[in-house]
């Protein structure tokens, strides 16, 4: 016998593991529960997957997720359009948006360059960001990017690109809320070190 | 805005978020993953997901997952017929096949008997059992169910109803292989103790 599950299980299972972070035995569990969930319950997950799928794909704008040509913050009226913040990945807008601290637009990338990985400026949406940057209402654009090899690189790259219209600034990067000097790396340490300002005494 | 995710993306995230195991972050993790993957990929997730809900049932000797009315294993003619090891879940048989080392038939309860969660053995697939075991051909009947109180009381209610047709065992429990005695717990020391054999001196 070459498997232990029967043929349709089998092929759920392998399905499964493909997804991230999903081994053997995690794939064996979540099918095993869900051929027992209601049919109903299984069609409803199949057509989720399907329609996002389908419908999501890039805003023409910002390039974030988007099931509309337009996302929902390019389209509000109620963003600030003075400010862009730059992003590797929608990822990174989903994370930002849950502070509810910023309330500018944002322009998602697509990646980091990455020579190694055969990444140039050319496979990322820079040209429409440095259009957009150069329309006379944006007075800032934000940087926040990892701050890794290729996350550097590409902060300095499109930074540079950008210095001619507008006022490029980056993220802070140092110890976190909560975190340790003691237990802070090197790297990290050094940067909040670099990054410190002068108390603003009220 | 009352999502941060797009329609469609909130949808399929809300639907991964209903799998055991699976929490918030994991569901976007794995949704956003999925919209960046080839359309043929999700059909074909969609398509195991439903195929396997609509195909897999219970096979109609054993009650084991399966997607024919009689399921591998009891239709295969090279499995031994002298012996049924009673389990109370498909996922049990499954572990037991990974062995190896069993090659019996089964016979898959569906559950044990809890009358806390309503559970009474009406609710289990027991009187198939007896009708299989009383067969002249059954030699043993074998108990492979945890050691936990629905358990022992369903073993012991099995066993009982087992004893004037044929020879009942049960699974050793005791230390597992790697064990520390030292970090073993007291019921499994007590278990260990009690299930003792004299050794088989060559």
């Amino acid at each position: 016998m070459s498997s232990v599950y029967t043929r349709p299980l089998a092929r759920l299972i392998e399905q499964l593991q493909r997804l991230p972070g999903i081994g053997p035995k995690t794939a064996q569990r979540l099918a095993l529960h869900l051929i027992k969930r209601p049919e109903a319950d299984i069609q409803a997950l199949a057509q989720a997957l399907l329609e996002a799928k389908q419908q999501v794909g890039l805003c023409s704008v910002c390039f974030h997720l988007s099931a509309e040509p337009v996302c929902e913050i390019c389209a509000s009226p109620q963003r600030d359009n003075h400010t862009i913040c730059v992003v590797a990945d929608s990822r990174d807008v989903i994370a930002i948006e849950k502070t509810r601290e910023y309330h500018g637009k944002y322009h998602v990338l697509g990646g980091l360059i990455s020579p190694l990985e055969g990444i140039t400026p050319e496979h990322l949406h820079i040209q429409p960001l440095i259009q957009r940057a150069s329309q006379p209402q944006v007075e800032e654009v934000i940087l926040a990017i990892n701050p890794s090899i290729e996350g550097e690189t590409t902060t300095l790259y499109v930074g540079q690109l950008l210095r001619p219209f507008v006022k490029v600034t980056r993220i802070a990067f140092g110890l976190p809320v909560g975190g340790d000097l003691d237990y802070a790396d090197e790297m990290t340490l050094a940067r909040a070190l670099a990054g410190r300002r002068e108390i603003e005494w009220q």
